[in-house]
């Protein structure tokens, strides 16, 4: 009993419970299930599938939309190492607690054995940094009010969490939660997509604008937060059998569209999407009494859904 | 090469290598190791074994600080259960993705089996809901000047993340990765700490206020974080097979002294935690060049460590 209302509250914010109206709430807040039953289709984007990677893990498949918006040369090079196979037989070679999954190549590492280092074949081996880009009034841009702790200003460009400051006239991606990062050397341009990582905690907004993001896991993140962490230093695995071995990571593009997942996310820019962040900043019903009244940027989740169904999946 | 000084680079973010003094920069932020390894014994602090429940897990040891300062009908509520092994055999049921892991009576459930719900013993079944607490000057307060997208004041009470409202006169703990909250029916006054949360993801800082936080994960957050995320609904567990057993919760008073974890955690009103917030917030070495300038509450981890060691095991 006691479960289960904190369930049925729970279901109510998380938009997974459709509650029947209450009759001692009559201004209960709106789910998120309701709110998305009545989205109409144009408010869903199907992301392009040259944007969209499919890593596969022994657990089940990562879905990552690339950003070449914000990283065109990261999503470039990024492409061609998967053309090219390169993340095949590669490993999750470090889960670190409330910071981040990183994958890549486990010889390329201070106690790898570097004659065993994978070639990046045809792809780039620096790249320019790509932390920031110009603001551009042609950019789609959906501002959050709400402020922030480490940004000007910050809203959504696309399904993607940014932030914006007007004084520089740069925009940024945040590392949110399930946002994709480039591991690099210590040099900025060292970076080149051939190891990434996933922020699996508190979103570490400290290391925004140092290190390049280039995207957003929008579905399996579970396989990659549901991982044991690894006890060596910064949680990398100190045992090879720890690993967890990447299958095999393909671009949508290069499948036959049959095989290619049916996936829709919410465009950022939508009356949906804004009534999906109001009903979050403003929740009341009969679990939650005290509406927050301000919403986070990272407390936000875009959601992504799988075509031709009316529940969001995310 | 691309991993290891991407290691060095978070070794030196997470405080865990003391790098030497590099050359081309020359006023490189400390690192959170050579801050720790420089403080003094007065500013870490024994918690008091009443208020330490040790969680034995398969996998390990969960160590929890309770806040009876905050939460103290909470605090006497759960130590009752304890005494009464109320929790030994009892199991994690349910771990959703970017929320929180919760464990409890599975039979205490929608789908469980009613007629073997494990009973509460002498402890209560209802408690008032100690949500929020009024301020007043004597308590302990360490004031975070960043900022706060949700509470006009934001800052530590004897180690604990926490907010305040000078409007109202209202203190309340905040829910930051690793926080214990406790579960609760629709009824403010239905939680009493027989089903306890805690967040594993981005803050879930709107439910603030709404639920009575109890304590906080001081070690073994990783055995709660680290789970396969259940499949079902809200993450819950959908076979028995899946969950967690809990062996065994015990209170480190009712152990004898040898028996105890020599834990100690940094005061949060000392010098060195005002320096660790300071290297966070701006942090500039050889791998972050443009610090943040601002630090958020609950990007700000409390050190913990074990006492007559000189490094921190946070």
């Amino acid at each position: 009993m006691r479960l289960r209302r904190l369930q049925a509250g729970l279901l109510i914010a998380m938009g997974l419970l459709a509650l029947p109206a209450l009759a001692d709430t009559p201004k209960a807040t709106p789910t998120a299930k309701e709110l998305i039953a009545k989205s109409k289709p144009a408010e869903w984007r199907t992301p392009d599938p040259k944007n969209l990677l499919y890593m596969q893990l022994p657990q089940g498949r990562v879905v990552i939309e690339l950003a070449p918006d914000f990283t065109p040369l990261h999503a470039a090079n990024i492409r061609t190492l998967v053309h090219e196979k390169y993340f095949d037989g590669l490993a999750i070679i470090r889960v670190q607690d409330n910071f981040v999954t990183q994958w890549g190549d486990p010889n390329d590492d201070d106690n790898g054995d570097k004659s065993k280092i994978k070639p990046l074949g045809s792809a780039k081996h620096t790249l320019p940094p790509e932390y920031t880009r110009s603001i551009d009034p042609k950019q789609a841009w959906t501002p959050l009010p709400d402020g922030d702790v480490y940004a000007p200003q910050v809203g959504f460009s696309e399904g993607f969490p940014a932030a914006r400051d007007p004084a520089s006239g740069r925009e940024w991606l945040v590392h949110c939660y399930g946002m994709v990062g480039v591991a690099r050397d210590a040099d900025p341009d060292s970076g080149n997509g051939s190891s990434l990582y996933v922020a699996i905690g508190e979103a570490p907004r400290q290391i925004d604008r140092n290190l390049a993001i280039a995207g957003r896991v929008i579905e399996g993140m579970q396989y990659l937060s549901g991982l044991p962490r690894g006890t060596g230093p910064l949680g990398f695995y100190t045992q090879a059998s720890q690993r967890v071995p990447i299958l095999s990571v393909k671009l949508a593009a290069d499948l036959p569209p049959a095989q290619r997942e049916k996936l829709e996310v919410l465009r950022t820019d939508s009356g949906t999407f804004a009534a999906l962040i109001e009903a979050k900043r403003n929740r009341r019903d009969s679990f939650y009494t005290l509406p927050a009244g301000k919403i986070g940027l990272c407390n936000i989740d875009v959601p992504v859904r799988t075509a031709s169904s009316a529940t969001a999946g995310h």
